[in-house]
């Protein structure tokens, strides 16, 4: 069983225990002849893919009334993955969805480490420093590099621990925000966890 | 006596109760015959005003050992005005400084609101909303604008309540975060109180 989450730049591909990426500039979904269950943020990818009989689209076997319209398909997947906990998806944006005996209680988006990096710059030039992710969050900074780091970081951080939930953390940061969350599980897989999921209880692979 | 806060964009002057702004652009200082009691953040501006005799900086009267080097003049004399709370200062960028028993105990940077929606924009142009100022705080979004919202204002804040001072607004954007921060006090003159202050102590003028 292939299963594929199609993002804004990237195929990324689920085969067995094995995970790869494609571009979505310049691989062709028809090259793979095998069975591939898919979920998709990409509205160019999207019609191209639904012409393809053996790429199907799970995305409609979720219950989409307990989430939001405009919510992305990634989000939702990853919320499917589990039954109690805060998904913090640390990518160009960061996404927070909290989840509670199974239901999506709602969830928020702060930019991601790239994004806010460049918007303290564009403020001021004074303020163009990387973010310190080992920042001692419970003292006060006394310099401009910690005032942006726990500006960015602690705002977040104070946050997404309010809601007393384990935490997942997925997304291509996951890494850096683990040393801010020390006891948050990375869980690279867990959109794939919830099209498992899906696929298992829609009985349909 | 008139207080001159020289920032990037303006000099805000106090005479009296009276206050007005001039444009760094087209004003000329050397206009004012009075003596002027000014601090001054703009790199450009400070070497101009140096040269004219009635123009008195006071920021050599503060103790600056009590701050950091690279800390704003303006930020300083905010907090030189009170004795215990947190300054919050909305404007192209937010500051955030704690003063607790007349000491400094340190403070962080958060974007401005345009900074921030324009962050939001250039990631997705999904997220080009303005902000929700209305927005339920204790309640988990199920929307895309008030998810961003949420992400902009709850965590900053959830930061600024958790030191549990009184809250002292100041800044163009003051007004817009009243709203959020309803029991704080609105102090468009936080600055020219911490000038006062300092010029009576250091007994100038």
């Amino acid at each position: 069983m292939i299963l594929c989450d199609v993002g804004n730049t990237s195929y990324d591909f689920l085969d067995g225990e094995r995970t790869f990426k494609k571009s979505v500039k310049d691989f062709n979904p028809e090259r793979i002849n095998q069975k591939v269950f898919y979920i998709c943020v990409n509205a160019q990818i999207k019609p191209l893919l639904q012409k393809l009989d053996n790429w199907i689209d799970i995305s409609v076997c979720v219950d989409m009334k307990k989430y939001y319209d405009t919510m992305g398909v990634d989000r939702i997947f990853a919320c499917e993955a589990i039954s109690n906990g805060v998904v913090v998806d640390a990518g160009s944006a960061i996404t927070v969805d909290v989840v509670r005996d199974g239901v999506f209680e709602g969830g928020f988006i702060y930019p991601g480490i790239a994004a806010m990096q460049k918007t303290y710059k564009n403020i001021s030039s004074l303020l163009d420093y990387s973010f310190n992710f080992e920042l001692k969050l419970d003292i006060m900074p006394k310099n401009s590099k910690d005032a942006i780091s726990y500006g960015y970081l602690k705002t977040l951080y104070g946050e997404v621990i309010s809601h007393n939930m384990d935490i997942f953390l997925t997304g291509g940061d996951a890494k850096r925000f683990a040393k801010l969350f020390s006891d948050a599980t990375i869980d690279k897989n867990i959109i794939f966890n919830g099209m498992k999921k899906i696929i298992k209880e829609a009985d349909i692979c």
